[in-house]
């Protein structure tokens, strides 16, 4: 219990800058909102209980994370060490340590947070500044230094004289503190300070004056830091992660014609020797195979792409894609399909709650929803599954080595037996017996010199 | 009418490193002429009259513009003082002052030219030089000041000794005189130099001659002075304007993914919460409301976008769409749309000239073309309008609640009753009386063991 | 003969960092591999005989070029002396030099190489070896000059002293040999170094141990040097490349919106005053004409492109499209294809192996398989040539000034005479007359009052 760790995040802040009538915490990097990458890092961290303090539209960020997180509200923004206090009671019976960080420092990662915890735990200190250098300091909090080196506070910059603005090391915000003694000092800070507010560093002061030992850690890259207030931010803290995303695919064997315009949520997998062309965005749960090769203009979300498979020009949903399938151009996969190894969609094909047997063919213009189609069925161009009769979905089956004809209508429910062929330009009501043939065609009426006028 | 401020454009020189049949000028970034650029200029500085001066490929830019400005030829190249000699004439009974602006500097903005006339008025000079401060100067025109910092004259590169090149201080080429006084000194400069040609601010040493008051200002921002003379040049000014129109939005709420590949027109105009993806091109008089969300891969075009519409993979052209709106992926709106809220277009469809009523839907391969569709209609997958008989185009309406089945053709002029039903896969010449069902089928016939050889 | 060249390229590597199953020397760039690019520079450079000496993976190499190259196996590892060695046997009878180049290194000209084969043999060198300045020279060996200036020998980061270390010169591994002194004092090479391997810069310390000449070049350009040995550095080497390309023909006169995601093949071909939107690849032997208008997200691959034809959101592979022709948006043109003047096919239509002439329009939903367009035909919405009957293609073809009405399916083989009329919804199956309409539809029937339950 003694070096358990839990947290504390601040995310009351009203974020004005945004301009956003979402809560600037919800707004989101590569599909995850900035406060669920500070939930993630904790979770890495092993942080046994987490404490979001909430103000601004705080329904919003309840609503999102009630299962990652306790609540504390903020009613008034009276400063860091006033937020901070907002979870005293959350921690009574709390004899650990207890990490204080920001719900909109993205970019930071597990790495740090648990150096800072090692060092604060192996140091025996009661509490610990993570700071960092900044080549323009501006607008942060300096970090004052003793003469034998150890923090001894930390200076807003309204607060600050021309001197300390001079310091290039700053407050990141981030600390972590005996659990009882943080809660017992903080009722001791003042806010006798250029904004009148409760500065949370004060309780650094405060513990030197009782004697209590004050740890300080630089972070490595101080980018980790950074804390997002408009929309120009969030853009710079995307495009840091992005590269950083596909550097690491590339390194692993990924190639990535144009990683500028190649989006991976870090919650993909991809496999040596895949070809990413430019503009594709792989979201989600997404896992792609050995030698796949998606886009240019792609988008795969929660999905499995098998090995060798391509995607070009299309879009892909939650959905299951074995080996050596050929999607697109200009496909639009939606969820629940399951295609087999060696298909071919493409050309203005819609599939949805599909399962689409071994080598079988939707080539062009055509719209398979809730079917099962088997193994090598031609779906000849312009094929309609009439799923919908205005009140409710039915389902298609067409058996194996079927053969349905052009702009065929298949009227659901309705069963095509194994190598029956529908001819072209039918509507089909009824179901077809294997081995047979349906046509459903009116008579052509030829009116020889017929003149149009 | 002292105070009044008219300009003189000079737009007259080949631009052959451009290696074009368009004239320069006429040359388009983010989707205006570059000439363009500078008439906007001059109407938000309230100029009263515009000449330009036009030579080669001039019939291009006069038949452009004619609404916009004056013209007058320059046949011979001359040089810049021999260009503005062309526009005498037509200031022959102008007392006030006058601009002297280049054609090819799209990056210029109103506010310098606003505060150059400012400075030129106020400090009461009978000519005023704006300058610049360029890192690198080869190439332009130096400015000499005197012993008491006041511009003396102007030096061409090709003329400047070696001491003169090291000055940074450059001639933007524009300036403003007092119109009696130019056009008076302007016949007083003389072609003793390097090239051989008549320059402009040669009137400047002529009015030091004249004890007349020459005054000069220095730009803030030096790009704003570039000129465009190849393509490479062109595409740098684009992205300097691409990046501060993007850059400006953003502050104001609108998520921007990929700033690089985003695209929005001087000429739009977005809301907060707005989020853009990548590779998407907001043209003309394009109007998006909060909430909405484009691209990636979309284009919209002189359109209005409601209140958390969506339009994904798509091209939008001259239509109004209103609230909670899906389109797309691959749906294509031409031109005079109107859909109302909560309508669903997308996969492979293309709507022109239609109204489309309220939660009504067209999902998948559709051609609606020339119709009235009114709310709580369902256009099933491959439904066509066929709105040309060959000679002209006729109009399809369709009233609400109707059901139209898949692969149906509308044989226009033709109307579909409320909850009529349309069956699957029929060609309906004829109104459909409402609560009706039509159905035009061929009659399915059946081969059994039918063997395909 | 004396004065005449030949090469041995080094591709015996295993180039782990590539993580790839595919050779490092094969994985492509602009669409060509890396190797093909150092075949192409010897092509240029009048090589006679070219030798590769492979290893690793080395059938994939040899399948993709025994028409480009001889090739020597290289079975371990030992150096890049011992790599030469192997092509000892293919130079038997050759007295001619023999240029030694890595297969890794696709940025290099054939105008370094020319002046290297220059400078060596105008010099009357028996060896001469190629330099280059690297600012970060880690990693490559470094050049000892010697008091004269002269190169004494090369040493490799792991043989080199600290002061060694700092030359900013270094080994760019390209070197041309007098052939027969080459192969003799390789055999005098020793391998006593840090790696324990025959290094080929060894021979030019033999060589002046032997009193023959030693030359030396430096290159213009370092980066022609980089040898590529991960992913990241094939996307650099590709974006240097793309950067390079794009730029000489925006000097042409070429208008390219966005050069980072414009990829031209350096095969391509591009008339002035076309503007190419982005996300467009332009690939393999294409030729586009003047005015043309290409993208956004446009691929044209091996294909002529007319005179003002505009390509918008399209596909274009193997096909010859005449001028003022507007393609797309979404349009997918597959191989053989021949579009005359003034065509114009849009919105969801795929064309296959047709002949489409003048005038004729396929706008919306339409797929043209094998088959002939003749003039000033007009093909409906959701038109379909159903060219496959389950075992082969048939033809189609429709001659001038035909109307094939919506829907319609026009069963292959089949000809539509002149004039001839396909009312909408019609399958045909029979030729249709000139002048004649044809219509097969089912029989529409109302049931009034149909009451959906």
């Amino acid at each position: 219990m003694k070096n358990s760790v839990a947290a504390i995040v601040l995310a009351a802040g009203k974020g004005s800058r945004m301009k956003s009538k979402k809560s600037k915490v919800l707004h989101t990097i590569l599909g995850k909102p900035m406060l669920e990458y500070i939930y993630d890092v904790l979770d890495q961290s092993n942080a046994e209980k987490i404490v979001t303090v909430v103000g601004h539209q705080k329904e919003q960020i309840i609503d999102k994370f009630q299962n990652r997180s306790q609540f504390v509200t903020q009613d008034e923004q009276l400063g860091t060490g006033h937020a901070v206090m907002q979870g005293e009671e959350k921690f009574k019976n709390y004899s650990g340590h207890v990490l204080i960080l920001c719900g909109d420092t993205p970019l930071l990662t597990s790495g740090t947070i648990n150096s800072l915890i090692k060092h604060h735990i192996e140091g025996g200190y009661q509490g610990t500044i993570l700071t960092a250098l900044q080549q323009d300091p501006t607008g942060y909090g300096r970090v004052i230094r003793g003469a034998d080196k150890n923090v001894i506070s930390v200076v807003e910059q309204k607060d600050a004289t021309e001197e300390q603005k001079n310091i290039k090391e700053v407050n990141t915000g981030i600390f972590i503190f005996q659990s009882k003694i943080l809660f017992e000092l903080l009722h001791k800070i003042q806010n006798n300070n250029a904004q009148g507010e409760y500065y949370l560093p004060d309780v650094l002061k405060v513990m030197l004056e009782n004697s209590l030992e004050v740890g300080a850690m630089q972070m490595k890259d101080s980018t980790e830091m950074i804390g997002i207030n408009d929309r120009v931010m969030l853009h710079d803290a995307q495009k840091a992660m992005q590269k950083a995303i596909n550097l690491a695919w590339m390194k692993k064997g990924v190639t990535i014609i144009d990683p500028d315009s190649t989006y991976i949520d870090p919650t993909c997998q991809i496999s040596q020797d895949v070809t990413i062309h430019p503009m594709t965005f792989i979201k989600g749960n997404t896992v792609i195979e050995e030698g796949a090769e998606l886009g240019p203009n792609t988008t795969v979300v929660d999905s499995e792409i098998g090995e060798n498979t391509s995607v070009v020009q299309s879009s892909v949903q939650s959905s299951k894609l074995k080996s050596g399938i050929q999607i697109g151009p200009y496909t639009h996969i939606r969820p629940n399909c399951e295609v087999a190894d060696s298909v071919k969609l493409g050309n203005f094909v819609e599939v949805k709650n599909a399962k689409i047997g071994t080598q079988s063919k939707a080539a062009h213009l055509t719209y398979l929803g809730d079917c099962t189609i088997e193994e090598n069925v031609n779906i000849g161009c312009g094929t309609i599954t009439a799923n919908y009769d205005g009140k409710q979905k039915h389902h298609t089956l067409i058996k194996k080595g079927a053969f349905i004809g052009s702009n065929s209508n298949l009227i659901a429910p309705i069963t095509v037996g194994e190598q029956g062929f529908v001819a072209a330009g039918s509507t089909v009501t009824k179901d077809v017996p294997s081995d047979s043939l349906v046509i459903a065609r009116g008579k052509e009426v030829v009116r020889k010199n017929w003149i149009k006028k």
